[in-house]
C-alpha cells in the first residue's frame, strides 16, 4: 500500500505567515471608501415595552447619517432552527434582556456614532421580569414571551429500558446535584461586521461567522430578500468556539444602514457589548441518580436537567438534546431516564459553545462515577474500563459505535500519567481521570449535505471552493491537505477559497464538529471526481484502464508500469486541451449514509452521526490547602479521532480544549444580578492565560473510522468533555473534597475543606 | 411545441439600471484604502536602446513610493498566441515605438506620480527606425526585432483551385488597389487597472479585459508565478471592441508596484496614452484581382495584402488569417490565391478590432464587385444574389456552411430600402449595398473550451458562474436568459457572476465573436445539467420518467399530467434536502463538434467554426458635391444571426456596427508622422457621434443554426462587415466616383469629383 504523503503530516496552517506577520485581515482591519461606523443602542431594562423612540435629535447631529430603530426593520423573528424563531435582531415592541438592541446609528466616525446614541430618546414601560428558573416556573410568573406558558421553551422526556427495575436491581445507587455556571466563549476578537449595499439590491457582508450560509439565510429572512441578494463573506476570525454561530443584531443593523445611507457601514462590538449581547454557555442544574452493580457496572441512570436559557432559544433544541446525549457516551448504559427543561428568563440568551451542552453533563457524570468508585473501592481507571463503549456497540438511544478506541485512550492516559504511582497520595497533590465521546458531525436542519467544488486553472493549478468556515481551528489547511493527498500534489499547490456564500457551495459550517467529516468527505469526493477526469485522459494516452492510474508525488503514472508517467500539471493540461474533456470542474455533495434524525416518538433515538470520537484526560493538580488555589500541573491528553489528518492541528485542538476545560472548571463564571452582569469584562471574568497553562502531553489512538475522510473523526469539540471530569476528580484526589458547583473556585475549596474538617 | 419564454425576448440589460444611475463601478470608480496612483513613463523615441535609467531623483521625491523600470521586471515577453511572444510589457533594453513604457511611478496621488515621471532620467541611444512597409522591407532596413529578417512578422500564401486557369476562363477580370487607414477602437473608457498584492504572494487585479483568462495567463507569465497567484476580476467596462484583449503595460506595472509598496496601486491611461500605447486596427494595402463570367459569376480572385502591424504582433497570426478568410465568405469563390505579409515597423502595435482584419477586405471586395457589376451592366443586388453562399455549401478552404440566410438578407434589405426606385439616381443621392459573413467563434489557442458552473442557493436561487466578459455587448444578459429559459424561470431569478478568473470557470472571452456560441452553449449545457438533477427528484416524486418532467413558468410539472406540478423553488428545495441528491451544482464544458484548426499544410484550410452568420446593409447617402461632405441618411440592416436570443441586443449590435462602419469609412484615421501621432485626441481623430447617426431600420432573417445555443449564431462582430461595401457603393451611386483609399473624406471626394470632371 502506498503511504500517505500529505495527510497525517503535522503541516503548519496555510494562513500562519499571514497571521504571524499581522497581515491577516480581520473585520477590524477592513475598510471601504466612504465607510460609516455604526453603534448600537441597548436596552437598560431586563424586560420592558418600548412605548416610543424619538430619534430626531440624533438624526440632526452633524456627522450622523442614519438612525435605525426596530420599526424600520421588518420585525421578522429568526432562530437557529426553523421551529425556534423567537428573536428579532432589533427589538420592535419589547426588550427581554439588558443589552438587547433597540436602535442603531451610522455616522462618519465611531465617536460621533457613540455620542449620537445618547441623543436617542427611548420611552420604556418597565415590565416585571424573571431572572431564575424558579421564578420563571411559578404560575404567577411574568412571561418572557407572551405565547409561552410557564416560560418553558423546551421540555424533553426520554425513557430507555426499565429504569425503575434497574435501580432496584442495582447494588449501589447514589444521587447528587451538580450545578454549572454561565460561561463565555472568551474569544479575543469581538463580533464585527462590515456591510455594503448596491443599488441592484444586493447586500454584501464581511463578517466572522461560523455558519456563513445560516447567517445568509437569517439575513435574507430578516431583510425580506432572496438569499441570492445577500452575500456573506467569512473573513479571518479571531476565534468562535460556538459563539459566532448565532445571527447578531449588528449584521442586520449594518446591512440596513448601508442600504439607507448608500455607504458601507461597519459595526464592531466592544468587549463589553460582546459580554452583554453575545451568546453564552447555558448553566445547568443536574439531578443525577446512578445505579451500579457491586463491580462497578453501570445499570441505570436518571438525569433531571433544569436549564436557564435566557430570553431566546438560539440552538436550544440541539442543546437540550445534547444534555441527554452526553449520558449515552462514552459508557455502556442499558437503562436511562431523562427529563429536561429549557426555561426562558430575562437574561442574555445562551447558545452553543464547544461541547455544546454535553461537557456540563460530563462534569456531573464523571464526578459521580468517581464518588461511586470510591464507595465501592474500585479504581477510577478500572471502573471506566469496565463500562467503556466498545466497537460494534449500539447505545440504547441508537448510536452505532463503529470504531472506538476509548479503552485504549484510558490505558494510555493512565500509563503515561503514572496513574498507579500518583493516585491516592492526597496531601494536596492528586490525579484525576475523565472520559468523553462525541459525534463527528450531526445532521443539519437547513440542508443535509456538504458540497465542494474544485476548479482547475489553465496551467494546472488547483482551486478548492468550500463553504467550510475556518474560525481558527484550521479547517482550510485540513481540507487543502485532503485535496493534495487525492491528487498527489502538495498542500501549497492548492488554493482554498472558503466561507463565501456566493462563490462557495453550501456546507453546514463550523458547528457540531461537522467540518472534517462533512466538508472533508465532500472535498475528498470532489478531489476524486477531478482525479477521475484526469485519469480518463491519461489512461487513454497510456492505453490502460482508468483504475490503473495513480497520482503521487506530482506525477500521474500507470500502476503496473511506473515508467509510464507524466507530471500532474502536464496531465491536467492534456485533459483540459483534449476535445473529449475540456475545462475540468470537480463537484461533490456528501451526506453520510445511515444517519437518522432523532425520533421524537422514540425518545429522540436515532444514529445521529457517522462516527464517534473518544478521549481521555488525566489531570495532575496541586491544591494549596491554605488558599484553596488549584495549580493544574500537567494534563495527559489522549484522543481517538480516528486517523489524525494533521497531528499538529489535533494536538492544538486537544490542548485548547484542555485549557478551555481548566477555565470552566476553575475560574469562569459570568456573575449576574437581576439580569445585569456584575463582572462585565476580562478583569472580572477570569480565563486561563498562557501563564496558567499546565504542561501537556498528547497521545493519539488511531482507529481509522471507515466512513470518515481517510479514517478521520472529530476532535475539535469533543475533546473538551474529558477535561471536566479529570480536573474535578484530581482535586478530590488531592483534597478528599467534592465541589459539585462550577467553577471550583478557591473559596469553594476552602469552604469544603473547612466543612470536611468539621465533619471529619 | 412549447414556446420560448425568456430567450427571443428583447429584455433590457440586467445592468441597465446600474449604468443609467451612474452606480456601475468602472475601474475609475474603484478605491481601496491606502491606494497609490501610478503613472507610466513612455519612450519619446520610435527606436532606441535604453542605455541607463537613473531613478534616484524620482525616488527621493516626497510622496513617491515606488519607481519601477524594466530592469525590475523579469523581462519576459508575452503575446496573444504562444508563437507570438515578442512584447515586454515594460521595455528593458530597447524601445520600439513612441509611447512604449520604460518606467512607472506609484505615488500618494496622481499629480505627484505625474511630476515624478519628469525626474526619471533615461539615457537613450537613438536607433534608425522604419515607419512604412516599404522602408521596412528594404534589405538595408534597420530591424525592429533583431532576429526577424526583413521585418516580416508573418507571411502567408494560400492557393485554392487553379487560379491561373480560372482567370483565363473569366469573361472579365479587373485589378484594383485598395488601402485602409489606422483606426482606433474609440471606446470612451480608457484602459485602467487597480492592483493589490497580499503577503501570501497573491495578486488581485480589477480591470476591464475582454479576455480575463488570457490576461491572467500573460500576467502569471510576466510575474513568474502560477496562474493561481493572479486573480483577474473583470469590472464594468466602457467598451472594448477588441482593444481590451491585449495585456497592457499598466497591468504589470500596477501589480509589481503593489507588491513593492504593499499598497494597492491604480493606473489609468489618459486618453492620450490610450491613443499612443493602446492597440489599433491594422492598415492594409490590398491588391485585388477578380475574374468573373459575363453573368457576374465569380470565378477567381487573387489578393495580395501588405500590412503595417507596428512594433509587435499581438494576435497578428489571427489577423493575417482573417484577411484571407474574408475572401471566402459570403460569396461562392472556386479559385483563390492569397499572399499576405505582416510587417514590423516602429509604430504602436496593431491588434484585433471588431471584424478583425476582415472588414478592410470586405471594403475592397464589395467595392470591386460593384465596379464589376457596373462594367457588366448587372444590378449590384443581382450580382450578390448570384454569388451568395447557400446552405450546405463548403467553401474551397473548407468552411462548412450549415444555415445561410444571406440571399434572404439581400432581398429583405433591397426590398425595404426601395432599392429599385432609389438606385442609379445620381446627382448626389445614392444607395449602396454590402454583404458579409462571419464565424461564430473560432477555436481558441489557450484552451479549446468554454465552461460554466451553476450553484443553487438553499432557497432555490440560481447563480451562474461564467468566464465570459461583458464589455458592454450584453452577454451577461444573454447568458442569464439561457439559464432562465432552460429552468423555466425569469431572467431576474438568475444571478450572473462573470469574468472573475478565480471564481468563474474558463471561457475564451469576448474575442472572435465566441461568447454567445461558446459560453452560450456551455451555459445551456450547464443549466440542462441542473435541470436534470432537479427532474430526477421530481420524477421520483411523481413516479414518472425523468424525461417527462418539464420546466416552465416557475413550475416543474409532469408533461402528461400538468396537474402534477410543483413550484420551481419547491422542486429545488426538495432536490437539495433529499439524501439521494443534496446540494445542486451544475457544470458543463463545451467544445463544438467538427471544428478544425486551420491546417498550414493545406493553405490554412479547415472548418474553423460551428456556424457562420451573414448580413446585408443598404446605405442611403447624400453627397454635397460642393463640399464633398457625405450624409448617411439611412441604413437598412438585415442580419442572419440564426435565432436572435435577445432582439433588442441584436439590434443594438447591428446599429453599433453600422455606426462603426460609417466612422471608419468616412472619418477615422490616425495620422502618423515618422512614428508620431499627429491627431492624438478625439479633437483631431474624428468619430461619428449621435449627431452623425443615420436612421436605422433593422430586420432579421431567422435561420436556427442547429449547433448554436437555441439556434443562435454570432452578430456582434460580423455585422460590421456589410457596412463597408454599403457606404462605398452608395457614394459611388450618388457621385459616380470611386475612392479606394479609406477613409473616404470630403477632400478625397472633391478631388475625385474634380478628376472625374477633367476626365469626363
Amino acid at each position: 500500500m502506498k503511504s500517505y504523503r500529505v495527510i497525517g503530516q503535522g503541516l503548519p496552517r496555510i494562513e500562519s505567515a499571514e497571521k504571524a506577520t499581522g497581515e491577516a485581515k480581520y473585520v477590524a482591519d477592513l475598510k471601504l471608501p466612504r465607510m460609516l461606523f455604526g453603534k448600537i443602542l441597548r436596552s437598560p431594562h431586563a424586560h420592558a415595552r418600548i412605548m416610543n423612540i424619538n430619534t430626531d435629535k440624533a438624526r440632526k447631529m452633524p456627522g450622523v447619517k442614519v438612525v435605525l430603530t426596530g420599526r424600520e426593520t421588518l420585525g421578522i423573528k429568526i432562530g437557529a432552527l426553523s421551529g425556534s424563531r423567537d428573536r428579532q435582531l432589533i427589538a420592535v415592541e419589547k426588550v427581554r434582556f439588558i443589552g438587547e438592541a433597540v436602535a442603531a446609528v451610522a455616522a462618519v466616525d465611531e465617536d460621533t456614532a457613540q455620542d449620537a446614541l445618547d441623543l436617542i430618546e427611548v420611552e420604556y414601560e418597565a415590565l416585571p421580569a424573571v431572572f431564575t428558573v424558579e421564578e420563571a416556573l411559578k404560575d404567577s410568573a411574568p412571561r418572557v414571551h407572551e405565547n409561552i406558558e410557564r416560560n418553558i421553551a423546551f421540555e424533553r422526556r426520554w425513557n430507555f429500558g426499565d429504569v425503575e427495575k434497574a435501580f432496584l436491581d442495582s447494588d449501589y445507587v447514589r444521587e447528587d446535584r451538580f450545578t454549572t455556571s454561565i460561561v463565555l466563549h472568551g474569544f479575543i476578537e469581538p463580533t464585527g461586521c462590515l456591510a455594503a449595499w448596491e443599488p441592484s439590491g444586493k447586500y454584501t457582508l464581511w463578517l466572522g461567522s461560523q455558519m456563513p450560509f445560516t447567517t445568509r439565510r437569517d439575513l435574507a429572512l430578516a431583510l425580506g430578500v432572496p438569499e441570492g441578494r445577500v452575500r456573506v463573506i467569512k473573513v479571518v476570525m479571531g476565534g468562535g468556539f460556538g459563539g459566532k454561530t448565532d445571527t447578531m443584531d449588528l449584521y442586520l443593523a449594518s446591512a440596513l444602514m448601508a442600504r439607507q445611507s448608500g455607504r458601507p457601514v461597519k459595526i464592531e462590538y466592544t468587549m463589553k457589548e460582546q459580554f452583554m449581547a453575545g451568546s453564552r454557555r447555558i448553566p445547568l442544574v443536574v439531578d443525577l441518580k446512578t445505579g451500579v452493580k457491586r463491580d462497578g457496572t453501570l445499570v441505570a441512570q436518571e438525569s433531571k436537567v433544569m436549564t436557564d436559557g435566557g430570553a431566546y432559544v438560539s440552538a436550544g433544541a440541539v442543546t437540550i438534546y445534547n444534555h441527554g446525549l452526553a449520558h449515552m457516551i462514552p459508557y455502556r448504559l442499558p437503562n436511562f431516564r431523562y427529563e429536561a427543561y429549557r426555561i426562558y428568563t430575562n437574561k442574555p440568551f445562551c447558545g452553543p459553545k464547544r461541547g455544546h451542552g454535553q461537557n456540563q453533563i460530563r462534569f456531573a457524570v464523571e464526578s459521580q462515577l468517581d464518588m461511586i468508585a470510591e464507595e465501592l473501592g474500585i479504581d477510577p481507571v478500572e471502573i471506566r474500563l469496565k463500562n467503556a463503549l466498545q466497537p460494534g456497540d449500539v447505545t440504547v438511544n441508537g448510536l452505532k459505535i463503529n470504531t472506538c478506541g476509548l479503552s485504549e485512550t484510558i490505558r494510555q492516559a493512565a500509563g503515561r500519567a503514572g496513574w498507579k504511582e500518583k493516585k491516592g497520595k492526597g496531601n494536596g497533590v492528586g490525579v484525576g481521570i475523565g472520559c468523553g465521546g462525541f459525534s463527528s458531525g450531526v445532521r443539519n436542519a437547513a440542508l443535509s449535505d456538504a458540497a465542494a467544488m474544485i476548479k482547475l486553472n489553465e496551467d494546472g493549478g488547483v482551486v478548492l471552493f468550500t463553504g467550510a468556515a475556518d474560525m481558527g481551528q484550521g479547517c482550510n489547511t485540513i481540507l487543502g491537505q485532503i485535496v493534495a493527498e487525492v491528487l498527489g500534489i502538495d498542500l501549497k499547490d492548492v488554493t482554498v477559497i472558503a466561507g463565501d456564500t456566493e462563490t462557495c457551495p453550501y456546507t453546514p459550517g463550523a458547528v457540531g464538529s461537522t467540518t472534517t467529516w462533512y466538508a472533508g468527505n465532500a472535498v475528498k469526493l470532489c478531489a476524486e471526481d477531478v482525479r477521475k477526469q484526469i485519469a480518463e485522459v491519461v489512461a487513454a494516452r497510456f492505453k490502460a484502464n482508468m483504475d490503473e492510474i495513480e497520482f503521487y508525488d506530482h506525477q500521474v503514472f500507470l500502476q503496473s508500469d511506473p515508467e509510464k508517467k507524466m507530471p500532474f500539471v502536464a496531465a491536467v493540461r492534456a485533459a483540459q486541451v483534449s476535445d473529449a474533456k475540456g475545462v475540468i470542474i470537480g463537484r461533490a455533495t456528501y451526506y453520510p449514509p445511515g444517519i437518522e434524525w432523532p425520533d421524537p416518538n422514540r425518545s429522540y433515538a436515532g444514529n445521529i452521526s457517522g462516527g464517534y470520537s473518544f478521549s481521555t484526560q488525566v489531570a495532575e493538580v496541586e491544591v494549596d490547602k491554605g488558599t484553596g488555589k488549584v495549580l493544574v500541573k500537567k494534563m495527559y491528553l489522549v484522543d481517538d479521532c480516528g486517523f489524525p489528518l494533521n497531528p499538529l492541528s489535533c494536538e492544538g485542538q486537544a490542548q485548547g480544549s484542555a485549557s478551555n476545560a481548566q477555565g470552566e472548571m476553575l475560574f469562569e463564571e459570568l456573575v449576574m444580578d437581576r439580569g445585569r452582569i456584575v463582572n462585565c469584562s476580562f478583569e472580572g471574568y477570569k480565563m486561563p492565560t498562557a501563564i496558567d497553562s499546565p504542561q501537556f502531553e498528547n497521545e493519539t489512538v488511531i482507529t481509522n473510522e471507515p466512513g470518515g475522510p481517510f479514517g478521520a473523526k472529530e476532535i475539535g469539540e469533543g475533546f473538551i468533555l474529558s477535561g471536566f471530569g479529570a480536573i474535578a476528580n484530581a482535586i478530590h484526589d488531592a483534597t478528599g473534597i467534592w465541589v459539585k458547583d462550577l467553577p471550583i473556585t478557591s473559596e469553594k475549596i476552602l469552604k469544603a475543606l473547612k466543612e470536611k474538617e468539621k465533619g471529619g
